[in-house]
């Protein structure tokens, strides 16, 4: 009887990796919230990772991510693999509305118990995006998703910081929507393991192909991989089967090449320093300001009355953070 | 004689405060370098900021930013005011060739001893571009520019991180290019204070025009302010008098009021956390790993070894960082 009245972490542990959806969904709200708890049901679930195989799929907004996405969850799903989906949710509070497409996607898929789909966003300046969807490709990992698609929104920073967390990550182009080859930003063209070339029945798509083959034959990956090109309609499902097989391609030459462990472990590195970063911020926050007086500290900076450095050093030096 | 030899940063201080272009150069330099010496730098000059008004100038990939900053400049020096760019540099290494235009641009005003352009990029992962531009700011504003334009590309969360840092952002749109008011990522449409549709004369204006209105009139910023948009068609400098003359409403706005304290302050907070974040990084790598470890560490989770935050507890502790 004492075992029934306990309902913590352990057993929310044990939810997860029964892959149980409601155990899923609460772990990654903890990991949302940044809940201390969040922490301890990583560190519980992380030794039952490292099994799936991370997708990550991004592009600017309309090359019709959440399209392939599905079509690509549907494909798994009829070689008997789970698959989870982790959708970055890029909708404005302020325009909102973006989720409806989810909410679709969702009932399609809603009466089969091998498929989980989570929307993140963003929650605040502490959040941390990239590091609450590493946390919850974990959970995804640890519930025994063979497959966890990962799929943003847009080309900067944070797409690259998340996209990093994937084995394998998947590029669209559009004709015609602007994303010129030349124009994209640093860091970008070089995240792609595979390009997709989307709605190619719209015209154009030769001059992105042949702009991008050009681009990927002036270069050469340090791994030795040859970038490969799919031409899709994801609204028809077209290539998807080609852009499946180019992505075992990968996974495959991951494994021949010993390069899976080199590039997790470069990922982790990063996440580490993210991480570093978060909880020392969080510190020394606690430690040596309060949430008033941060804004305290600001408006004698806004004033020209200290400046930002001597600040920051004082803060340090208060939180016991030593000089090396 | 004792004076003549010494080049310290207390001359380089000197040299910035007097408009020297070389001096301003070697401090953005510094900074981007992420050398001590900037931090005592900015210190120094830091009481003599605050004056110049800062306009930031965002939007995708191709929608004119560049051709707009050069005509606001041209304005804005036809008024006799100094003005300073910093122009975020999109190239990808992979890429390479985007600094193209920026030379052109540079050219055109080299003769003119103030007017000071500006390219900045990221450099890895350490670097921090909002931090750097962040000073960067502070260098032109003590050089005593009296406009400095902010110009970065895309619309992700380093943008809005850098526009945060001006006192006027401008959000620029195109007919036609996919970035329809809709699928804007969370808080980039918040942080517009003026809108500008550019090529106007490529047809679509009055959708994008009709749909942005819509959105504005079902929402009511904060503060009041009833966001402008202005057309125009930047190639040609039409509508530049009527961007310059909404960015000067607002900046009017800002002041009657008192606003322009309180945003400061805000946008000072976050500069905040971003640089305890940041310099705690730095102390907790000094202290309690070498570059060498840290690999070492991210392998061990790569393997399964340990979890990411038992790793991260332990290097907090080394560092001396206190628990709350």
């Amino acid at each position: 009887m004492k075992k029934a009245a306990r309902v913590g972490p352990a057993s929310l542990a044990e939810g997860v990796r029964e892959g149980d959806a409601r155990a899923i969904a609460r772990a990654i709200s903890l990991i949302e919230d940044n809940d201390p708890e969040a922490a301890r049901l990583i560190g519980e679930l992380f030794p039952h990772t490292g099994r799936a195989l991370l997708v990550g799929l991004t592009g600017s907004p309309g090359t019709g991510k959440s399209s392939l996405v599905n079509h690509l969850a549907r494909h798994y799903r009829a070689q008997g693999k789970k698959v989870g989906i982790i959708a970055i949710d890029p909708t404005s509070p302020f325009t909102g509305g973006a989720l409806l497409g989810d909410r679709v996607r969702m009932q399609e898929h809603a009466t089969d118990e091998n498929i989980y789909i989570r929307s993140m966003a963003t929650r605040g300046s502490l959040g941390g995006l990239a590091r609450a969807t590493g946390d919850a490709v974990l959970v995804l990992d640890a519930a025994g998703k063979d497959l966890i698609l990962i799929e943003t929104v847009g080309v900067g920073q944070d797409e690259i910081d998340i996209v990093r967390l994937a084995d394998v990550t998947v590029l669209l182009l559009v004709p015609g929507l602007g994303d010129d080859v030349q124009t994209f930003k640093a860091g970008v063209m070089e995240i792609a393991d595979v390009f997709v070339i989307n709605k190619v029945d719209r015209g154009e798509s030769e001059r992105v192909e042949r702009d991008l083959k050009a681009m990927l034959s002036l270069s050469r990956r340090q791994d030795g991989w040859q970038t490969p090109v799919v031409k899709t309609v994801a609204t028809e499902g077209t290539g998807v089967e080609e852009l499946a097989e180019a992505v075992e391609r990968f996974n495959a030459y991951l494994d021949q090449n010993d390069l899976r462990e080199q590039k997790r472990t470069e990922r982790w590195q990063e996440r580490l320093l993210d991480l570093i970063r978060q909880r020392a911020l969080e510190r020394v926050l606690e430690v040596a300001v309060g949430k008033e007086s941060l804004a305290r500290y600001a408006g004698q900076i806004a004033r020209r009355e200290r400046d930002p450095h001597s600040v920051v050093e004082e803060l340090l030096r208060t939180a016991g953070v030593n000089r090396g």
